[in-house]
């Protein structure tokens, strides 16, 4: 949008909401309206929700969770089952996963997957806290559901080596067909995954 | 998402976020994740870019535009021409025929259409400010860019008859074939107006 059109508050605020994921200069502009429209019912809550963010969002110190309190919600709940551990790449991942609400267990959020290419070594992930916890005894099963990907299994394979030592079951999330997936649109890949450990 | 996987500000702010236009649910939880993680460079800046919206927008006493100025930026430049005025239904409606930036002309945002359904009448409407205008002398052509839609015509009908007894050359938008549409595509309506109007 031309400069002249609107004052630089309002340009900058496009451009800020265009830096979401899934709102493009065309819907920010759409969005920015919105907002600006319903000052007191949308605009005036939202900018302060987000402030309140900024100033209590914190990474989790048990799981790399992040949440509004440390321990995060998850840590903090006491009805879960301590035996097992589901390790994730990344906090999307653990929301993901817990609106499935069948596994009422606790995560960790190891904050990315090996990469060396990107410069990602072990170091750089939340692993040390990880053999701190499975050292820790409780824990009896370690389920490693990181992507699918070369650098998630690579990650998967990092994370089996570092916890042989441990007398705790180390599982991975099962390949296959999704559910209401239609097999003429699935890669080789999955098929041969999902003939493999048919049931 | 469940009330236990985080904070109730979190949920607030995904909440919030899916109201915005172009997020679901789904992609306001995405969002928020994405804001969350990147607290300093784009949380905190939209949030006080927010706060700053909230505090200086404002309905432009001329045209009826929203801007952080009033007037407005475009009733601001004296560089258009103040013989034709383009009323329009929307500030996106505005916004949407600056960025073309053929006309560098003057506008009128109506705020609305009228809908006798919807209770919309003239008086709801930034109609008076119009004739107003209007009457001040150095309007030539009044452009009536309202959507194409039964409201919108029986709007310009209306201001039509408004504008009766003034010396000023009322137009609308021409109707046509979109550029880069194709003929297949199109509804009746539209290839009818576009074979009377062919030129």
């Amino acid at each position: 949008m031309s400069k002249h059109i609107a004052g630089p508050e309002i340009e900058r605020l496009i451009q800020l909401l265009a830096r979401l994921p899934g709102l493009g200069p065309r819907s920010a502009r759409r969005a920015a309206l919105h907002l600006i429209k319903r000052r007191e019912t949308l605009l005036e809550p939202l900018s302060k929700a987000m402030q309140v963010a900024v100033e209590k969002v914190r990474v989790c110190s048990v799981c790399g969770n992040v949440d509004t309190s440390d321990p995060c919600t998850v840590c903090n709940d006491g009805h879960r089952d301590l035996s097992t551990l589901i390790v994730v790449e990344d906090v999307s991942d653990l929301w993901a996963l817990e609106r499935t609400g069948t596994m009422r267990v606790y995560y960790h959020v190891l904050g990315g997957r090996l990469s060396p290419l990107d410069g990602v070594g072990p170091d750089d992930l939340n692993i040390e806290k990880l053999l701190d916890r499975v050292a820790g005894g409780n824990v009896r099963e370690v389920i490693l559901a990181v992507n699918a990907t070369v650098e998630g299994q690579t990650t998967a394979h990092y994370i089996t080596d570092m916890l042989a030592g441990f007398d705790v079951r180390i599982t991975r999330l099962a390949h296959g067909v999704p559910v209401g997936g239609e097999l003429d649109y699935l890669d080789e890949g999955t098929l041969i995954a999902a003939l493999q450990a048919r049931a």
